[in-house]
């Protein structure tokens, strides 16, 4: 398909063009970014992004898809690094991680677009696989990367399940955020840190 | 209002009567865990409940309104008690706890209703305190009540902060849930619990 139609003259206005494509992932960003999921259609992102609607659907399955393509290349910005810091002290290297998370959550640009991904993933157990896949795996292997070293290095208990560990540490202030329970803060961030650190330690 | 029609000869069909408010809510119940909740409508919920769009809006606001009432009104069955077993052993406790839980959660019945409240409190931030208010605090309070009487025995670190403690017990199951990162197990909570504890057990 991306061959056919590659001469700007030869198409139907901007359809299939690489352009269009990008039209559309935008629209998408900047309409979750206004409404919420719920209202949020096809429609209104081919209105956007100046395209028909066929034009989306050759591309996507369904708004939960091009959401997740969107909010996803949207997020990830231009580098696919998600190595986490290591200066050498875990606590030090987290709590930046979990500040930086804290904040980004507390942005609305941020927090309304992630609400909508939020809400496709929630109901859409194939798109959650996807997420999965594409973001939330490589994310929490890059998390246990940095517990792991940690564990080589003695500051963890050798015997501690990191995988476990992760969705402690992460897990609350996702959880948080999403149904609203508190005040998302740096103190709070903190507190679930020096909490979770205190069981992963090494002990004696 | 409750006092105008009362008498049933009088009133337009079933509208504003007790059982209509109950066969509404239990529509919204039974099409909660049929639908996901963006295909969950008003029409849907009235059709179902065989009243007129309009009661609905008499006594809920909007389609979220009506889910999180539904919802609530048929998780807590007709017992508000919230209170943890108490058995003296903290772990046995809440383990029992999150065994039921992670139970509920599996089970198709819960899962699909469940997901649709999520989704609304996802959502909309004024649903979100209201849920708050009626579920998630008091349910928050009787697991740091539990927490609470095992600091006071000894079981737990004096200086631990119980509503991080909370959190980070019973956060990542849900957030497992939510996001389906993984599966979700009585070995799975029984990690999460081991792990927790051991961060807030009285040391030495």
């Amino acid at each position: 398909m991306p061959a056919q139609n590659s001469s700007p003259s030869h198409s139907q206005g901007p359809r299939r063009s690489p352009t269009s494509h990008q039209a559309i992932v935008s629209a998408a960003v900047e309409l979750a970014g206004e409404l919420p999921y719920s209202r949020l259609s096809i429609e209104a992102i081919a209105a956007r992004a100046g395209v028909g609607k066929q034009t989306i659907y050759r591309w996507w399955p369904s708004k939960a898809a091009v959401v997740l393509d969107a909010v996803l290349t949207w997020s990830q910005g231009d580098d696919g690094d998600l190595q986490l810091p290591d200066t050498g002290d875990l606590e030090t290297d987290l709590r930046a991680v979990l500040h930086a998370t804290v904040d980004e959550l507390n942005d609305p640009h941020y927090d309304r677009p992630m609400r909508s991904l939020t809400v496709a993933i929630v109901e859409d157990a194939q798109l959650a696989a996807e997420y999965g896949e594409r973001l939330e795996r490589p994310l929490h292997q890059a998390k246990k990367a940095r517990l792991h070293r940690a564990q080589l290095a003695g500051e963890l208990d050798p015997e501690a399940d990191l995988d476990v560990a992760v969705e402690m540490i992460f897990g609350p202030i996702m959880n948080r955020w999403m149904t609203r329970s508190g005040p998302l803060t740096h103190a709070y961030a903190d507190a679930v840190l020096a909490t979770a650190l205190a069981g992963l330690r090494r002990r004696g």
